[in-house]
């Protein structure tokens, strides 16, 4: 185990570890697991021992009315300050999980069982939780940091190929901005590799896992360096929903968007290095779309700052850096994407 | 004005001022108005420069559809994290501001401008935000401090006679636990000459901001002090709800009660003089009740730890303390009350 402290948290690490101990870490008695009913189905003998509320599977959840069904659950269950819930699941059930337990009852603690690669690596850390409304995804929420994070890997065993991939795209963009000895290891090794070998799959992950946690501690209310996370994610933003792409799709061909913007502003000389490593992670590279609309939805996106916005561009692999560009620039550029 | 630091925020006081001041305090373009069908038909012009969503009067609104339908309101008027939200209303309007500011995107600026002696004194200060869920009272919430508190007491002229009563209780509250002198002062005069002296009642109503305020300051997160906040509280809300109760009057008799509690438990000896106080404000001082209920009441309290429950109890006028009470012998008490 490993404490690892926030501004005004701190969270235990439990890297490698299995389901079995949560019940080390919590008591049973005051605990409430939440999962979602792919994760349940798949597992069902090991909730066995725990007060467990099951919702349905998908994103549609991530909604207030679910956030009201599990709080009037835990009012039937008498839960109370002493109650601990516990959020086992992909993305979507530890955001909910975090945004439930930060306002009930003014807050009561919480802790994480990421279950998907995109939740080990991403989703549950950093303390942003919170729910869609209506189309405007994370639209509520609040900022608060887990108790607790668990990693049984042995969960991902029931975890769909796509998701995998999904995941990998968010552990290709760690590597772009914060660690070129990463970059070079995902070269070297393929999911396949990482799917067939545990030890070599649990480095990975906690290494993930803590470049984002540091990422997040030098910078908890996203005003500095937290922004390098959104590598992919400007453009990925812009095209995930209008072309209904998986989150790591919509990341992937971002990033490679983005590698090019930096190798035209910025010298940027690995931009086919990126592309053939996300190549290689069976997620896609390009998309045909309508640029027009593309930058209309970024010239609308909230990180907008006046007439220019901030973009997320690579120095080389390893190192990425913000950079302002005008929209009057921004346009051209995509116009020739 | 004048700023009071908390644990992590800060809140500017304007006391005595002007709504005319808002603009100034606030960036119209940027300000969100949150106020009560009541108080905004009994000033409709002093809100004609803001964007205003008027919400129906009352306790029963103080639940999460209404915080989802401000939501949706703040998303068509384009709200983001520079918006400011400002509560001009009594506890139930500043409590589902705070709450809503603190989630809509993941937290924007809110500042209250109270109109309720209750809000004035009380729940407008501390940061305690919340909503109802069901029967059951602030049951979600979280705890965040407003960026600013402006006092306009001419928004006071329409405020219903009850409703000064109401919030009296909380002014006598401070007296007994925190502050002899006012005591003296409240015996002195009465609710119809603070209602004729803007000055005497401005000073009064500052008091009292201050005096939550600094227990507040001492005790954020509610593990010392701040329970001194629950005098005439416990058996208060007890029979608050099964009688129907205005909170005030519940209070009211719940200090009466605590009063001769005191005397039995610690040998006080002024219960008299807060019974007539009480009576000057035209308060009850007590009520037929079903003992049994009540104690069961009391024993389900969220108060209480395992065998025994906290009180709050005078020692004399203007000093509290907590003072813990094994059940078998509240049981005794109460049945004899
Ligand atoms: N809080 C943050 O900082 C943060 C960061 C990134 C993403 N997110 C959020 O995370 C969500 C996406 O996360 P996700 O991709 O994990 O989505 P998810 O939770 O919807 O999981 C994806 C799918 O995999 C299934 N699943 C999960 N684990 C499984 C397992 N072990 N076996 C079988 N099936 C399993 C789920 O039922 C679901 O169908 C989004 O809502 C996004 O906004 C939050
Ligand atoms: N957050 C806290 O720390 C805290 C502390 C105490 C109480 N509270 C909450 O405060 C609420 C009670 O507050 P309240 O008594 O102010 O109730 P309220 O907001 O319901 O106001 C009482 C009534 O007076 C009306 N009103 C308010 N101001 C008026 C004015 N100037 N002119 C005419 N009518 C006016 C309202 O429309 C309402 O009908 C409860 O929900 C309670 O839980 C919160
Ligand atoms: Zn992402
Ligand atoms: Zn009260």
């Amino acid at each position: 185990m490993q404490t690892i402290k926030f501004s005004n948290a701190s969270t235990d690490f439990y890297f490698d570890s299995s389901l079995k101990q949560l019940g080390k870490i919590v008591d049973k008695q005051n605990a409430i697991v939440i999962t979602d009913q792919n994760i349940f189905n798949a597992h069902e003998s090991r909730f066995k021992s725990f007060n467990t509320i099951v919702i349905p599977a998908g994103e549609e959840q991530k909604k207030q009315s679910t956030v009201d069904d599990i709080i009037l659950k835990l009012i039937q269950n008498k839960a109370d300050r002493k109650s601990v819930l516990v959020g086992v699941g992909g993305g979507v059930i530890t955001d909910l999980t975090g945004y439930t337990a930060s306002v009930y009852m003014r807050g009561i603690p919480f802790g994480f069982v990421p279950t998907t690669i995109l939740g080990l690596v991403d989703a549950s850390i950093g303390g942003k939780n919170g729910i869609d409304v209506g189309v405007y995804k994370n639209m509520v929420g609040i900022i608060r940091q887990p108790s607790f994070l668990l990693h049984d890997l042995t969960l991902l065993q029931s975890l769909p190929e796509k998701e995998w991939q999904n995941g990998f795209a968010e552990i290709i963009k760690h590597a772009c901005i914060k660690d070129a000895a990463m970059f070079k290891q995902l070269e070297q090794y393929s999911l396949k590799d990482f799917k067939a070998d545990k030890t070599l799959l649990a480095e990975l992950i906690k290494r993930n896992a803590l470049i984002k946690t540091k990422v997040v501690q030098k910078d908890e209310f996203e005003k500095g360096d937290r922004r390098l996370l959104n590598f992919g994610h400007t453009i990925g933003h812009a095209i995930e929903t209008q072309y209904n792409l998986m989150h790591g799709e919509a990341v992937a061909i971002g990033m490679v968007f983005a590698s090019e913007i930096s190798h035209q502003l910025k010298g940027f000389k690995e931009q086919d290095r990126v592309k053939s490593l996300i190549e290689k992670y069976q997620l896609p590279t390009t998309i045909q779309f309508d640029a027009k609309k593309v930058f209309e939805v970024l010239a609308m996106d909230k990180k907008r700052v006046q007439k220019e916005m901030n973009f997320v561009l690579l120095d080389k692999v390893g190192k990425a850096v913000v950079h302002p560009i005008a929209l009057k620039q921004l346009e051209k550029i995509i116009n020739k994407l």
